[in-house]
């Protein structure tokens, strides 16, 4: 099993508006995809979709101002069965994020794309609640020829 | 023992320009930092210096326009002894790039930190070779309190 690690700090004053922006559909639409419908909340489905595809979760845990955890329930095979898990604390003037998207089966290419391509949608995530403006899908940063 | 995973796909006819990114003092104080010496190759040790700190690494595996390893023989002590390499090949219109940073004894914060770091400095490799202007230190993208 291997996992995608990172962590960013935005800078505002408590984790709620990074915590209302990983459970709220206006706020996961404002940093990862324009196309997000669901819940979520503790149970509910969140539905993500990008030219490409999309990705549903099942919300598994929302506490808040601490953490968001996320199955993923449908998706790409590689990525059926991961989870997704955001730990959130105030260090002084930062909110610190800390990303694990868990479970991997094997380090495959796709698992190298998507890390680089969580950390282009974590910026963005500490953009929107930076400046109000994050680049969620179709206006996200183009690493590749897989995009 | 766990590793930090990414993929990039950098738009040019050749994988040579990205090669030569990794392997001259030139190319890589233009996208990882303006404080780099010695020499990229085998046998070589390369010194990248950062306003905290900073990294010297030996060069293990130069093969043109293939693949670039590195082990790391000063710098903070989590990266001691860990390896990094690159490996690149020419899929049409991009030279791909795989990148590991492999070796690290646990899954620590810094490790998160490093990994979206590397992030940020694979897309200035990116813009480096396909604008001619990437942004290393000092003038890098600030992840957090962390830089």
């Amino acid at each position: 099993m291997v996992d995608i690690l990172h962590r960013i700090g935005v800078r505002t004053s408590s984790p709620q508006q990074v915590y209302e922006a990983l459970t709220t559909v206006d706020g996961l639409a404002g940093w990862w995809t324009d196309d997000t419908r669901g819940r979520g909340e503790v149970g509910g489905v969140l539905e993500f979709r990008f030219p490409p595809g999309g990705f549903d979760m099942e919300v598994v845990e929302a506490r808040p101002s601490e953490r968001v955890a996320w199955r993923v329930v449908d998706g790409p095979e590689e990525w059926l069965g991961t989870t997704i898990d955001w730990e959130l604390r105030q260090d002084d003037d930062y909110t610190i994020v800390l990303f694990r998207h868990a479970g991997w089966r094997e380090p495959v290419e796709f698992m190298s794309h998507c890390s680089t391509k969580w950390g282009t949608f974590l910026l963005s995530l500490k953009a929107l609640v930076e400046t109000g403006e994050g680049s969620p899908s179709p206006r996200d940063v183009q690493i590749s020829d897989w995009h």
